[in-house]
């Protein structure tokens, strides 16, 4: 463990700052600061803004210029050692005569992992990683996942009443909370790469899952769970307005004719149980380069992710109100026999949205409830 | 309206510290604080503690001593002007020779209604009203809601998972929250004239409800609304550690005797509807001089409650785990037709308790749905 000092912590919050603006861009890359120092002087900024384009290395040294030359470079991501669609950032650093690299953590990419910071190390550089390490995983969470287990961070974004209430008995269910909340909700939206719903909220909300309410650079991937084809290729979902990847276990090509000729991607995958093979969904739109997923479904696609495992983290929007027993709740599966059998989940932070309230959850382990997971 | 200096709203604020010192015992009475303070100095301090012990005004007085003469009166609730279990305090203040009375609001109570500070400007002493009224209210919400409304002041404990589940569709309900949050719910109880439950809720978990986990110097009365008489006098709740009066629309004598046996007051109300007529009950607990009433029942009280618009607030702690949607719900009432018929609430206060969520509630409208209020 290396021993890091106040000033080195000061400069790495910059560059994690200045990595952040990449939250709405850098897909499928991670997003990535840096933060030149010479003499206690910044001399260079820089963050990575968009796959293809230079990295945040690249960047600060462009600003620093001759500057750059004795200075400490702060890079929330360790340096990259190999020629992607960019030429490798390590390089660059030596060239430049930077003396000390302090990274916030390794790059588990397959094709860093390690070899960057022994590049550095390896031209007389200072090269050390460890500063602030679960700050920057949290800003890569997506890309570190996909990364490192092959599939999306997920997050499942639901909006019930105070007593965990969808909807109706009847059905009905739009505008439970606020435009507060709905606006909360267009900015998660946007910082993910992608949005997953399935054919019963396509079929009972006919929603178009897009980034409205804020401006953004890039419509995410819309993705409709349809293992069986029920919904419409008329819905408003397989609109132009953004992709839509249709995943169903259907395999006749006619009938997915309908819906390629509106312009949608279809992908066939197997069917499990009564629905998909969510977990062959998932590794399938890891290996598309989705880092971030975000949910937006019904009880039934709710209840399937969280019950397989595959979802990480919820945002729940509560609104203040209560419609009693008989409207319809938040994740179906199948009937626990113990309460310790329960999905456990921890609160990361609990926040008022206008009049409603928004908990960030984290899932610590699925229901048990004899299901295989 | 008068307008206050910083140093009377400075001494209010202490008057209504010691006012809360009687949280947890002055019921009936309402809980009062009384700063004297003479040439800017603190002289005399007084709390009202319990009923026929003296107010909060006479520990103040005698405290000061000779230095009251000349002092200005500071209290959280307009001095009293009739003979109740102790004399007027009104008196009491214009004999010490106290030149100004500030109170925090004027005391609805039918016998003193604004006289307490007409007798004061009587006597020429400066007496006004109006500082820091919202604090004192809230302090002595069960007492106002009495005295103005005939009922006491009710508030709703539940605990539920996070989809607002309170128990698995088999039946296992207990221990869903943690142990700060039941030591949470033994201070509620502590503060509460009452705790109210339901024969579904004596059945099926068969609770005492009594203060354990707080040293209380009284335990609060445990009200069961059992219309039909299907407990059975051998539950925890009609043991001796509390008194106990049960709710009945049966009138059979006989069929009190095992209870009234036990120790157990009975009270018989009219029907409604499935159950008893919880209007009447409530209006017979204010008679008694119940300020405070806390519910901790099923989705079946809990949800007639609400839905007769008698609950005022909710304490709902929320567990951090999801059940599913075919564990049982919060509230049960009539299914809506319309998301604008549910239950309105205003969330007051979202704070941790260990590991799960306290929100505070208070009730905007209950639920239309086309039942009789």
């Amino acid at each position: 463990m290396n021993a890091f000092s106040a000033e080195d912590h000061f400069f790495m919050q910059r560059a994690l700052r200045l990595a952040e603006r990449g939250l709405f861009t850098t897909t499928p890359n991670p997003r990535v600061g840096c933060v030149l120092v010479r003499q206690g002087e910044i001399v260079g900024l820089g963050w990575h803004e968009k796959a293809g384009e230079p990295h945040a290395e690249v960047h600060a040294l462009r600003m620093a210029g001759e500057a750059a030359r004795g200075a400490t470079a702060y890079v929330t991501l360790e340096p990259c050692s190999h020629h992607g669609r960019t030429p490798p950032c390590a390089d660059a650093l030596v060239r430049a005569g930077v003396v000390r690299v302090v990274a916030a953590m390794e790059d588990p990419y397959h094709e860093v992992a390690g070899r960057g910071l022994k590049r550095l190390a390896e031209a007389g550089i200072v090269a050390e990683s460890g500063l602030l390490t679960r700050e920057a995983e949290a800003l890569n969470r997506g890309f570190l996942s996909r990364v490192r287990r092959g599939r999306p961070w997920v997050t499942l974004k639901a909006a019930a009443t105070l007593d965990g209430k969808t909807a109706l008995e009847n059905g009905t269910s739009q505008w439970i909370t606020g435009p507060a909340a709905r606006h909360d909700v267009h900015v998660l939206r946007a910082r993910s790469c992608a949005i997953l719903t399935g054919s019963g909220t396509v079929l009972a909300d006919n929603p178009m899952l897009t980034v409205r309410e804020v401006v953004t650079p890039r419509m995410p991937l819309r993705v409709v769970v349809d293992s069986k084809l029920v919904t419409l290729p008329g819905a408003a979902i397989y609109g132009l307005e953004a992709p839509t990847l249709l995943a169903t276990a259907v395999t006749d090509p006619a009938r997915h004719a309908p819906f390629v000729e509106r312009g949608v991607e279809v992908l066939v995958l197997p069917a499990a149980g009564a629905g998909l093979d969510l977990f062959a969904l998932m590794q399938a739109l890891g290996s598309r380069g989705i880092n971030d997923l975000m949910v937006e479904g019904g009880s039934r696609l709710n209840g399937a992710l969280v019950d397989a495992g595959l979802v990480d983290a919820i945002e729940l929007y509560l609104a203040p109100m209560l419609a009693g027993t008989h409207a319809q709740g938040l994740f179906a599966w199948t009937p626990l026999e113990r309460l310790s059998d329960a999905c456990r989940v921890r609160v990361t932070e609990t926040r008022m949205i206008g009049p409603d309230i928004r908990l960030s959850l984290t899932i610590e382990s699925p229901p048990h409830n004899g299901e295989p997971a």
